[in-house]
């Protein structure tokens, strides 16, 4: 790390974001363009991520597996509107072993082709069904405007891929995905995020409906964090995905997929970062706490270090994600800065005062200054930790979510939506016509994502709508 | 799968390997020349691997990162031996956005040089050091005789890639690695595998040292099923690697890399397997065991089932990886010998006279038929299941290490070593002159492995040999 300050989130949220990236050492530039190296510091946060979703893959009856990373060119073209969506976006291998290759391959952009060409050979019956596999890895889609974890060409995510008997059934996962996604966003990065179904215009190449999560950043922009889509028979038709039924008639299967991607890590800094920098929520935090001793001279080192080591041999038993900072050459307050502009959610520190009355003290990361500050008895402090991290997780969640609604606006004409996407979001009115998404887009391209919001199982009472917000 | 028969794993080892991957549903082959898919049952083997091999990085000390999967084709000219190690099996993508790229990109055969790209960049001073990171992810090499798992063009991975201010510390990680990958083959896989260097000209394009951990499969011949490489300072050099030491001068730094691939799947099942099927050990196991309800009439499933039920709660709590077979449209023995062909270590059947006893039947995988077949009480399910796993693991360690010792023979002589590696390996001496491995492989190119056996600290003491078992 170097001594540089950042620059001011409020002034210049983007040049914050980008050297925030870089000075927390979560990513760097690779030397291919519009690609990453996610550093280690980064990929552990992505780790704790793919923990929480994984876990929550497999106890809603998910499977991983393994699909290959090229696919036949021509796999593409089997669905009309996806290789429309992807054509633009691909990378191809035409070489291979010193030969040109008979049919290029492309790197896969995302998986449903050569996904949907498996299971129509490994799917026979409707008792194979329904199927039910994730894959973790990356995709590459060759962007021209990149930003490290929001856009990038070779990013990292998982995709869900799905087969069921009856569109119910592929609908009821496709929601229920997208309630997986908000409940790991909710409560394990701390981002109060809001269900809805995407645009006409905006959803997924081949989708019937996609769905998605949307966060409001601390810019007061919207930012999609996962995404959902039923595709109906789309790609059961275009490749051949059929079954038996109990009646052995031949059906055609209905398929979803859902991903989410390092895009959420985009997300967590800039849901919950400040001028001092990163603010981690607890639960993924690659370190939940930061322990420091704190001492000018070597009579006062020895009397804090067996204390700091029995710390933290206790902290490290309890599971607790710990590190401690020992280094000698750096004062105190350099560590302060550093582990707060790193995010980690609890600094604890230990001083020859705290070991004269057995107490350490702690700082939290998402309440600054000294309202964060407390003295706690060394006394049962895995268990008291524990709880400060939890309260630390809540209290992000709930800043979080006060900001969002603060920025949120009732809109009834379109005058006042203009107004409000600058910024802000806006309630409104949709008629659900293309005209109207079109001529609010061409204005506010940057700042509309036009979805019909909507709380799973309490559809848009779109017929009942009082009036459009765009200008008929 | 289906009811027809493996081919006889004595009489054709090859056939019997292809078909049994396929019907255990671990792979199966993809659309894409050379790659294969990897389906839930092989990827959750591979899941299980994977923890245990990242349990035992993260408390050597390594940390997890993701580098870009495309690598500018000039990167790999900077090392020579590595450009000539590497070129032919390179694919290479030339199209990216629907226009031709500037500089050709490879999808990586290996990710030493792109690291080494950001090793220069990252690395300063010796506080730097040392650099431990490992990779988890898919590479690519365009082979054109493929297997599954053994040799696939894409293949999964991890590929630790580490830098340090000393050649001794650089090769004692090495050596760390190799002995962690020793300790992981032999507790969690069962296998037990002799570590040595590799002679001259099979070591890795680029290393200055080679080192592996061979394994001796059902055919009694060797797989090479990890390796650690020591780079000196060649990728350092290439790569501008540098760091200023205590004193302030400007030094290489001294790099290794090492990686364990899913070929390690393929070692588990040449070693464990039988003619039955797969037999996978315990601690890496899809599912550690199968439960079996046993009934012909209703009034018999009613009596079994509740206690069914209570078992797989107390098991699953436990934290056993328990599958319950409750199918109801194929018969017990049909269960049996499913499971069985899919290598599960311990199948538990409940039946009325069990209900009645309070007992349950324990079948242990590695001990076929009536031998491996016995009685327990339903009192402390959980622990007995438990011990029962770990002596299961056991024995499979302890099987595979006499039939490998039986299959090792020490030869003096050059007509003898022709003999013996037709059926076996030979433990002979070898000058350690690439004449003599030349001279060797020409006869046997099939059989014969060239490697400095040595265990690691007590090194091959190549000075005293008495004589080159080759024809000098």
């Amino acid at each position: 790390m170097s001594k540089d300050t950042l620059p001011s989130r409020s002034e210049n949220f983007a040049e914050w974001y980008n050297q925030l990236v870089l000075k927390a050492e979560l990513a760097d530039y690779a030397p291919v363009r519009g690609c990453m190296v996610v550093r280690p510091y980064g990929w552990t946060l992505w780790e704790n991520m793919q923990a929480g979703l994984d876990r929550r893959f497999k106890e809603t009856g998910h499977v991983n597996a393994a699909f290959p990373m090229l696919i036949p060119l021509s796999f593409f073209e089997k669905e009309q509107e996806h290789v429309e969506g992807f054509s633009p976006e691909l990378a191809i291998v035409t070489h291979g072993g010193g030969e040109k290759l008979e049919e290029p391959l492309a790197v896969r952009p995302t998986s449903e082709t050569i996904i949907g060409h498996m299971y129509a050979k490994w799917i026979q019956s409707y008792r194979d069904l329904p199927v039910l596999i994730n894959q973790w890895g990356s995709v590459l889609r060759w962007e021209l405007r990149t930003k490290l974890f929001l856009r990038t060409a070779e990013f990292y995510w998982q995709e869900g891929h799905t087969a069921h008997a009856t569109a119910e059934e592929a609908l009821e996962e496709t929601y229920q995905m997208l309630d997986v996604y908000a409940d790991f966003a909710i409560k394990d990065a701390s981002i109060p995020v809001i269900k809805g179904i995407k645009s006409e215009t905006e959803k997924f190449a081949g989708a019937q409906m996609s769905a998605s999560i949307e966060a409001m950043m601390g810019d007061k922009r919207a930012l999609q964090s996962g995404t959902s889509h039923f595709f109906g028979e789309n790609f059961a038709k275009a490749f051949d995905i059929q079954y038996l039924d109990q009646n052995n008639t031949l059906q055609y299967c209905h398929t979803t997929s859902w991903g989410l991607s390092t895009r959420m890590i985009g997300a967590v800094i800039m849901v919950h970062g400040d001028d001092q920098g990163l603010a981690l929520p607890p639960e993924i935090a690659p370190f939940q706490a930061v322990l420091v001793p704190i001492y000018r001279k070597d009579t006062e080192k020895t009397l804090v270090m067996p204390v700091v080591d029995k710390i933290k041999t206790e902290l490290l038993a309890a599971g607790i994600r710990l590190k401690l900072d020992d280094r000698d050459e750096v004062t105190p307050g350099f560590k302060f800065n550093d582990w707060e502009m790193r995010g980690v959610p609890l600094r604890i520190e230990v001083g020859p005062k705290d070991v004269a009355k057995g107490t350490v003290a702690f700082a939290r990361r998402d309440i600054p200054g000294r309202d964060g500050k407390t003295f706690i008895s060394q006394e049962n402090l895995a268990s008291q930790v524990q709880e400060m991290l939890q309260a630390i997780q809540s209290n992000m969640l709930a800043k979080a979510t006060a900001f969002r609604d603060a920025n949120i606006h009732d809109v009834t004409d379109y005058a006042t939506l203009q107004e409000i996407v600058n910024d802000g979001w806006a309630y409104a009115w949709w008629c659900g016509d293309t005209n109207c998404e079109v001529q609010i887009k061409a204005v506010h391209s940057e700042s509309v994502a036009l979805a019909e919001y909507v709380l799973y199982r309490s559809p848009w009472p779109r017929s009942t709508a009082p009036q459009c917000s765009a200008t008929h």
